[in-house]
């Protein structure tokens, strides 16, 4: 990772690019980069299906890209950055599934957060571990380096490539460069900005945030789906 | 309070309203609204010389405003609101002291979060019961009403009159008409937006923020004393 430029055109793998998170960033990165996108999913025609769909949609506003696509376990190869962003409850499987064939120095990024809803709102819903990030951590091979990004994002305005975005994501990581490298890709998308929340030990903080979101969505009527900004 | 208008001019007392966000609130109330402000700290002479600190300041700005004083026991006397603003450590002594003079329907406020500092940042430090705020309302007598608010504003743009904040603080309380009256409250003070963040039990989603935002503010250095809106 270190040296390569992520304008020169990365490989970014998406895997559960067929949720409302990926699809976001997938849309966002190919509408908006020159980055290589790859859609993941359990499921093979799943995939395809939505990568269509994602060239379409970029097509129709006169983007000509290919989107590429397959199982979860084949597109993390070559990719220089593999995002988990499967549903908190599939991420363990997730990432033991592709454990093998993530290659050293692969930048591993999580936007997975665990949450729960009852009455009274919407509560963060830890992992043992802590947080996500760090459950993506314990379970990934030592060779890879992995941040958290992206979990306070509104995944419907992300999605949609007229939604002005406004937004910050809080970046943590142990490693300081693939969380430069994170940071980077992050500025390739207008609208949302990439702040340093420190190290993955601090991931808890940052993801607990999304269910506070998901209240205030709740609990003010004229908020809709709620994004954070700090300033 | 059910029946009284707060814009027909409230008496709040600020316990621990020498310290930084009572500073802030007293000055931003007084001088933005007609209300009655107390000032209340465990030190009369102290309380005496803050009140004194902030009628200069109004003055300077051509507001000409008597601000009370006292000990915290002292100036909860016929308050209308009470804002326990003292450090989460002294929350529930605080509460302690004054519970005898808090009369039936008196709001109580408060803004307090308990933090631990260490190298890696700012860490939200709740107490068994789950937050400052279920805190209070577990100390303060059954007569009275409690709202968690104003966890995540900076102490030190509320102070400075001349700063625009263009901020949310988030209201977490189980009686509606006492979340009205504070929702009320903070509307008298301009950039800061209440949001309903339903009952006490989500105090902590809430008043975790502010480590968050303490730590944001020591890992990017432009950013200074961190504010939070959401939207």
């Amino acid at each position: 990772m270190p040296g390569r430029l992520p304008n020169a055109g990365m490989r970014i793998a998406l895997l559960g690019g067929t949720g409302a998170i990926g699809e976001g960033l997938a849309l966002r990165w190919a509408y908006e980069t020159n980055h290589d996108i790859v859609i993941g999913s359990r499921d093979h025609d799943r995939a395809q299906g939505k990568a269509r769909e994602y060239e379409t949609e970029l097509d129709s506003r006169g983007v000509d890209t290919t989107i590429e696509y397959g199982v979860n376990r084949a597109v993390v190869t070559d990719a220089d950055v593999v995002v988990v962003a499967v549903p908190a409850y599939h991420v363990r499987d997730t990432v033991e599934t592709v454990a093998d064939e993530l290659e050293r120095g692969t930048v591993v990024v999580t936007p997975a957060v665990g949450l729960s809803r009852d009455e009274t709102g919407c509560h963060y819903n830890p992992p043992s571990v802590g947080s996500c990030t760090e459950l993506v951590a314990d379970t990934a091979p030592q060779r890879v380096d992995v941040v958290g990004a992206y979990h306070n994002l509104a995944a419907g305005r992300l999605a949609d490539l007229d939604a002005d975005l406004a937004v910050d994501t809080v970046l943590v990581a142990d490693d300081d460069d693939a969380k430069e490298t994170v940071r980077l890709l992050t500025e390739g998308i207008a609208g949302i900005r990439p702040l340093d929340g420190g190290p993955l030990g601090n991931a808890a903080a940052v993801e607990s945030v999304t269910a506070l979101l998901v209240t205030l969505g709740q609990y003010n009527d004229e908020m809709g789906e709620v994004c954070v900004q700090f300033h």
